[in-house]
């Protein structure tokens, strides 16, 4: 052999090497995957650095652009991803990093999702993932009982029906309401006479066929921005999301829903779909959902419920009233990946016609012929793996009582840091928790006492002082890495719908605990005493002083 | 403590637990999991029953609509997993599954998908994500650099720049091709006076404003059909995707083409996009992607390589130069869950002009706000895992050199069992394998014989036989578990485009041998020999009989 042919052998070699020998037990690789099952808050506590880093200076470790020529060793790789990335990720499962909608696991989801992937099946068809397509429409089929409680014969006849599909399972959230409005806008458009139906002939047609002069979808001013995206994508353009007005309480206000109705239908506009929400993600409240199936009926809309927050809430017997009238819905949208702990990628859109899909059905030659029970038929996406396993080993081992207690147990949470917050005389508690999310801010008690009497100069001065110490203390928090809450910006009514940057907080890690809120209080309450913010606090103090002291001089 | 308050903290203590108790080494969970990491190749095959069940049986297992009341135990669990649905999936590792497009996979990617789960990134946003924003910019820069090879200066200005994307990452080449055909409609519709753009205003108004009649996409017969989903979705409509005829070797026809786009202007429709495909789903060709660039100039549309198969041939110093032109492609699809070797879920677009997705940008007040690195504000999906990590290992632990002997192997091997199928008397190929994709069906010599000189009526009758006995073929070897071909339908030239039922065979596990294939191909001639097909085979006998006999008499 020469000695370039030789090279060439050796590489070859090298190449199936990878994919058939198994990394050996003492490598770093191995260790990494021993040391998580053996114990994964250590691990994470072990690798990950709390405080944060500038992002331009982790950007220096990601800066190649070129594939490198040689392969490295997966130890090398490893270790750099151990330094460079592990160290530099986020602690998501910690209890004291309660601002995003990312849980801890329950432990047996690793064990899980690494079985998950080495079968390596693709959902989209049953040639490549046999017993997952029957298991992904029993797992449709177990959440679409929880939103519909229909009656077990229904399911015997629709959850493996080839024609008929109870939901369709995706990514995420954001995917599950595009492919309810897809629905809904196919559904508007349906063939007749000379017309072949929106998803053949187009927006553009389909509009001029019917009459109209264009299409729009409703939901409250805190609607997802999933939302907007989707009416992008489908062609009804993002001005023809039509935000709702909103009550005190953040849910949306059916008269001012009815009122945009009414105007759209004389503007020639058609509404295609009223959207409530299970929980919003700023403020974690729930739409009147029974009111909004009865306006979406009277325009003969699609009514679609975005739960994907809240949809788990239906496992608490206590809680459960809250989304009373999400069964009116045509479609509701959950999210597996937020309160059924499962990893991140799992989402799903549920029926309550299973035949509903058959306006969005797709099939080809070599894939998803008619009649085959392929998955893919019916799903925005193509190629995707068995997350459904997952689910179906959630619902399972969890059962219907262990959400429920999670469920309970977070909004309970929520309720007593609520008090907390109202307590303390740094803060004012800007949304009630209705489930387990609330948001507040800093305000102390005085100023609190200074907003009530302001004129609406000197408010929105304190407003605006409030809004930098609250972004200030945040933003401080996350650096340390000890704990973190978001933030976002509400115009509450009770500051006169003033843009107020608050604090977000999500309680669904069951590990969090009520000391571990009271320290993040404290933590927060000592952020606002730093020095760096010394001259916006004595600022706002001026603010409140001139508000207090002119109303003293008034009363005198 | 009541008894019903005792049950109750005891069920909270048990939800608690599954936190942070990890699963005992010698339970099933660990059990497996250790297997798995031992040995894969081993766990697949003592796990998956190769044999194929009835879906109307597997389905009995998964019927229950109710999520169980009361939680059980992860050992139950796992052993159901186990029994009916490990066993009843689908070995898409084995080297004699040449199908699908699903491989085996290095063995790295396990634990790394573990580290991966563990952590539970959500890469929507820098918050929730950290160094795995730079980490996922890194990799579409690589995966930008390996197709446009643009300089380093431009890749360090670029790369990390907050209000630009050199692409954006999803879970799959059907999103991937939605995202670019989205860019490309957008990009169609600018804002202009007083019309604020087609992603505000809506498709109806778009073409109204700019006096089109419709807008179109193009691509060849042999287009995946998720472009049909797409121009479905985007509100373009299904028989807006203008299908073009290819040539014998099921390449697009540039003629065909542009004479559509002739036509299509004509008519006033708008064409949005030309699309080439780098590796067709069924036959694995090639568009000629220079002369598609050049159209598309032509007629100012945007132009897009779905190299959702073919993108890694670039690796190949031997092979790069069949995808030619890509590098002027404005956006490129490429799937790491097909060629570069990573679990399912994993797909991205990449964009020449990283302002490109300046026209789908979108921004909320609690995430992605503008001027954020948040990856979320130009991706279609909202949350999303960190499977860039993985794509990030591959890259650096297979290098290039790794993927061109992975590439270079898959094209020998495709052209050396085409000279098989040649050289077999039972069957024929039908198109040549220009990747590691390459089509045949059962056809006997004297029938290919007997097809050279039939009339039309009695090629159809042939014809007809050979599709029912090549189904026969494929379906009794998927259902023996032995080993699987995929089958579809083509209209090859050399068979006056008659529909043809070929096997289609996908080349790219590198642990699928030579001998392998050739048994394989034993399997399939031994089927057809079976008495099952014994009456279809008499008859394919009689047909090609009266056609060589007539011609035998015809020549005396």
């Amino acid at each position: 052999m020469s000695g370039q042919r030789k090279t060439a052998q050796a590489s070859l070699e090298a190449m199936y090497r990878i994919f058939t020998i198994p990394e050996a037990p003492d490598s770093t690789l191995s260790r990494l995957d021993q040391d998580i099952s053996r114990n994964l808050t250590g691990f994470l506590q072990d690798h990950i650095v709390a405080l944060e880093r500038e992002m331009g200076e982790m950007e220096k470790d990601f800066q190649d652009p070129r594939v490198p020529e040689k392969p490295i060793f997966v130890s090398e790789q490893a270790q750099f991803l151990l330094d460079k990335l592990v160290s530099q990720s986020v602690h998501t499962a910690s209890p004291s990093f309660v601002g995003h909608m990312t849980s801890a696991l329950p432990y047996f989801m690793l064990p899980l999702s690494k079985i998950m992937i080495a079968l390596n099946q693709n959902l989209v068809k049953t040639e490549t993932s046999k017993a997952f397509t029957p298991l992904e429409r029993q797992v449709l089929g177990m959440l679409h009982h929880l939103v519909y409680g229909c009656e077990d014969a229904w399911y015997r006849q629709w959850m493996h029906d080839p024609h008929h599909a109870l939901g369709a399972m995706c990514s995420g959230g954001t995917i599950a309401n595009l492919t309810a409005l897809w629905v809904a806008r196919n559904q508007a458009f349906p063939p007749e006479g000379g017309f072949r139906g929106v998803h053949r002939e187009g927006l553009f047609r389909a509009l001029r066929f019917y009459g109209h002069e264009g299409a729009a979808v409703l939901v409250s001013s805190r609607g997802h921005y999933s939302l907007t995206k989707a009416a992008d994508v489908l062609g009804i353009g993002r001005d023809n999301l039509i935000p709702v007005a909103t009550d005190a309480d953040n849910r949306i206000d059916p008269d001012a829903l009815r009122d945009r109705c009414l105007e759209l239908q004389r503007q020639k506009i058609k509404v295609l779909s009223i959207v409530g929400i299970a929980g919003t993600t700023e403020t974690g409240h729930v739409d009147p959902l029974e009111t909004l199936a009865d306006i979406a009926q009277e325009f003969r809309a699609h009514f679609h419920v975005d739960a994907a927050w809240g949809g788990p809430t239906l496992f608490s017997r206590q809680h459960r009233h809250r989304l009373k009238g999400i069964e009116k819905a045509d479609s509701v949208t959950i999210d597996a990946h937020k309160q059924l702990y499962t990893p991140q990628g799992a989402g799903m859109v549920l029926f309550r016609n299973p035949a509903s899909v058959s306006v969005i059905e797709h099939h080809a030659q070599y894939i998803i012929r008619k009649g085959s029970k392929d998955l893919g038929s019916t799903t925005l996406e193509g190629s995707r793996p068995g997350m459904a396993m997952l689910i179906h080993s959630g619902l399972r081992i969890i059962g219907r009582e262990g959400y429920e207690i999670l469920i309970d147990q977070g909004i309970e949470k929520a309720q007593s840091f609520a008090a907390m917050i109202r307590e303390h005389e740094d803060f004012e508690l800007i949304t009630e928790p209705e489930l387990n999310i609330l948001t507040y801010r800093y305000s102390p008690a005085r100023t609190q006492a200074a907003l009530e009497q302001a004129d609406e100069a000197a408010a929105e001065r304190i407003n605006a002082s409030l809004n930098r110490i609250t972004r200030f203390i945040q933003k401080t928090q996350r650096e340390r890495g000890k704990s973190f809450v978001s933030r976002t910006q509400l115009e509450p009514a009770q500051h006169n719908h003033y843009p107020c940057v608050v604090f977000r907080v999500v309680l669904a890690n069951p590990l969090t605990t009520h000391d571990i809120l009271s320290d993040m209080l404290e933590e927060q309450s000592g952020i606002a005493r730093e020095e760096r913010i010394a001259g916006e606090r004595r600022a706002l103090e001026s603010a409140v002083a001139s508000v207090l002291e002119g109303t003293e001089q008034a009363a005198q």
